[in-house]
């Protein structure tokens, strides 16, 4: 007789591993229509299994030893909500080693050792699905693999991260400076008390790594991404922004132009009419472009207990129904493009432009002489007086331009004598040919 | 050895058919990579042979005999693209009644008899796809099926219809009359030289009853959606919403409260900073609300040659990946929940109510007790002249009050001597309890 119940072993029970029980529970029944099979929660591995929880109904099952999930024939799938790289990349290995499924939502071990884990997967027959990894409750990476299967996608673009969405929405809302926000945030739990892989765009750059390897199946690796976070983001540039029709959102990048791939995470001005600028607050979007289907976005939550495991147990419940149809392991697109990224000659943008200059006549006419001399044009200028008589502020944004020229006028800028700061220079969204 | 080419019938060969064959044309490689088979265009049903088109390669492939696509034993996969009930419905069963895999992008046809088509794939063990049929290049039926499979949804929202939002979309940017808007948007080709399926409402209605389906696991019927369309939107309406904060969308409203759900489609003042405000335009949109994953909106074109095929070929490839894995017709959810309908007491919202009445003293406190003897109060009113001096306008925004309460004030304010005319109620979206 066929088996009524699939044995789930939990590694780590914080916030997410917390959501995932309370969601089996509450949804038993829905699970077992929809795979005609129960989900039963053995073993959880936590720290420390004799602090209090509020969950019931878990006695007995805790466990401090991984070998007692890992090393149990009985338990066919393992969710990993531990997060990090140690030792949940070993856990995981060592699941898969034994035949066994693996549910995460690790962005960090997916971004970093996602080729390793998807092989050992393949040889093992064995499913690895991670869509809570990215976008927590959007569900993307289907979208990705499924949705976009006979399309060729050209561009991705995401506000990927809470945190920063949080506090430069907030900034824009309130003219408020970038450290006063985000202690709020770091008040309020949205900003963690080192803050650095958020403001700083690592984590943005770990998820555009791996939309950027299902978008385009390619292999993209972490240091594939050019990364730039918002701590340099003054309240000054959100306001000139405005003025010109843009918001600063920190914005993960992924383009192919022809086979040439580039990915990046760094502020950028989008123009108020994008369904991207009006992302607010902790939400978290996805762009896509497809050659066939067009523009499409997908919004949602991008973190927090309930939608991160909802996504983990979706997973789940594919994995349960690939069992029960007997597919294990043989649903996953590895990437099997070659991978080309682009140099920094083939990086086209607009560029918006704040620097600050020395009053004095024909100043304007040497720098604007300067980027027409590096192939740069125009789109909009502004010069306005600067905090003193003796100073102008120059704001320009430009026609598309080639980072390695841009890189080139900011290098050259930096030792004109007329030219006492540099002050900001973010990617202006749009202009491009799609 | 095994196949190496699944052999595909289209039936129809009009725009989303033509998207069709230039997509997999354009990917063979690509999706032959992907599910290990090459997708062969065996037959293509025309109603005319001799017609002159702008695709190569497919002459000899035009029949103008439905036989020779469903009576071929090789061909293993029907694509659905003629459109209507008669004679879509015959050949799709037909196709099925063989055993071959169907891909369909017809909303009427799977509006109206999704169930009868569903229980005959059941039967005959093949799969028929349909995500074509709702917001064409958004995959939001898959994302209900799968994405949200752990979840329990409690509200969709949907801005399904293209035409319509054209439509409000000029008038709320241009304040134009909808006549006027409605004449430009057929000359552009946006609207139906017979627009009544599109303004009327119908076909978002057909759009809202799959989407109801299939996200609350519940048989849903195209005669369970309470259907209002835009005809009777004036720029008067238009812009009193604006300036109470409102755009004017005509919303796709699916809800569930304990188990008791609703369905309608009516034109609602939907609040600016609602993320369904801004989709503007042909495109669409499908907000969810899920009990775990809270807000999640889904944003992209909803109609248009490539879009739709695009939608049609991702179906085809994950038709073609069941069958390489053999599990054809077993991927589906039929709906499994008792339908339960609110009746109208049920169905909560705020109202915007635009009256116009004999400009007395006393009449606004009449109308306002009138209201107050209904359970129905007040969250904001503006009372002003109109048009003569023997006439006022009150526009009023209700709290949460019932369908049958507001149907009642409606019937008894029409046979008010103060009451000039009842101008306009519409579903104002918000204040609920999620």
């Amino acid at each position: 007789m066929e088996k009524q119940t699939i044995k789930l072993g939990l590694l780590g029970f914080g916030t997410v591993g917390t959501g995932v029980v309370r969601i089996i529970q509450a949804h038993q029944e829905d699970l077992q229509k929809q795979t005609g099979l129960g989900i039963e929660i053995t073993k959880i591995l936590v720290q420390d299994a004799e602090k209090s929880r509020n969950i019931v109904a878990m006695e007995g099952k805790l466990t401090t030893n991984p070998a007692d999930i890992l090393e149990d024939p009985e338990i066919e799938v393992v969710v990993e909500v531990i997060g990090g790289i140690h030792p949940a990349k070993d856990f995981i290995l060592g699941a898969l080693e034994r035949g066994k499924h693996v549910v995460t939502a690790n962005k960090d071990l997916m971004a970093l050792h996602g080729a390793e884990i998807l092989k050992k997967a393949q040889e093992k027959g064995c499913d690895v699905f991670y869509e809570a990894s990215v976008a927590g409750g959007i569900p993307i990476l289907r979208a990705l693999v499924e949705g976009f299967s006979s399309d060729r996608i050209t561009k991705m673009m995401g506000i990927v991260n809470g945190t920063t969405n949080y506090i430069l929405s907030k900034m824009s809302q309130e003219g408020a400076e970038y450290a006063d926000v985000l202690k709020e945030a770091q008040a309020l739990g949205y900003a963690e008390a080192n803050p650095t892989s958020d403001v700083e765009g690592y984590d943005a750059a770990r998820k555009m790594a791996i939309l950027a390897t299902l978008g385009f199946r390619v292999p993209m690796k972490l240091e594939d991404v050019d990364v730039k976070g918002i701590s340099g983001v003054s309240k000054e540039d959100i306001a000139y922004g405005k003025q010109l029709g843009y918001e600063v959102k920190l914005l993960g990048l992924a383009r192919r132009d022809a086979e040439a791939i580039e990915v990046s995470v760094q502020p950028t001005m989008i123009p108020k009419s994008h369904p991207l600028a009006s992302v607010n607050g902790v939400f978290n979007a996805v762009y896509v472009h497809g050659e066939a289907v067009g523009e499409t976005m997908f919004y949602g939550p991008g973190a927090g207990e309930l939608p991160t495991a909802t996504a983990v147990v979706s997973d789940l419940v594919t994995v349960v129904k690939n069992r029960k149809l007997g597919v294990n392991g043989r649903g996953m697109v590895a990437p099997y493009k070659e991978k080309i990224l682009k140099d920094d000659s083939q990086k086209l943008s607009k560029y918006f432009l704040r620097i600050v200059v020395a009053d004095k006549r024909g100043v304007l006419a040497q720098i604007t002489q300067l980027l027409a001399d590096k192939n740069i044009s125009l789109e909009q200028v502004i010069q306005q007086p600067y905090n003193n008589d003796k100073e102008a502020e120059i704001i320009m944004i430009t026609h598309l331009s080639s980072k390695s020229d841009m890189d080139g006028v900011l290098a050259y800028m930096e030792q004109m004598d007329i030219v006492t700061k540099v002050k900001s220079c973010y990617r202006v969204e749009g202009g491009e040919q799609k």
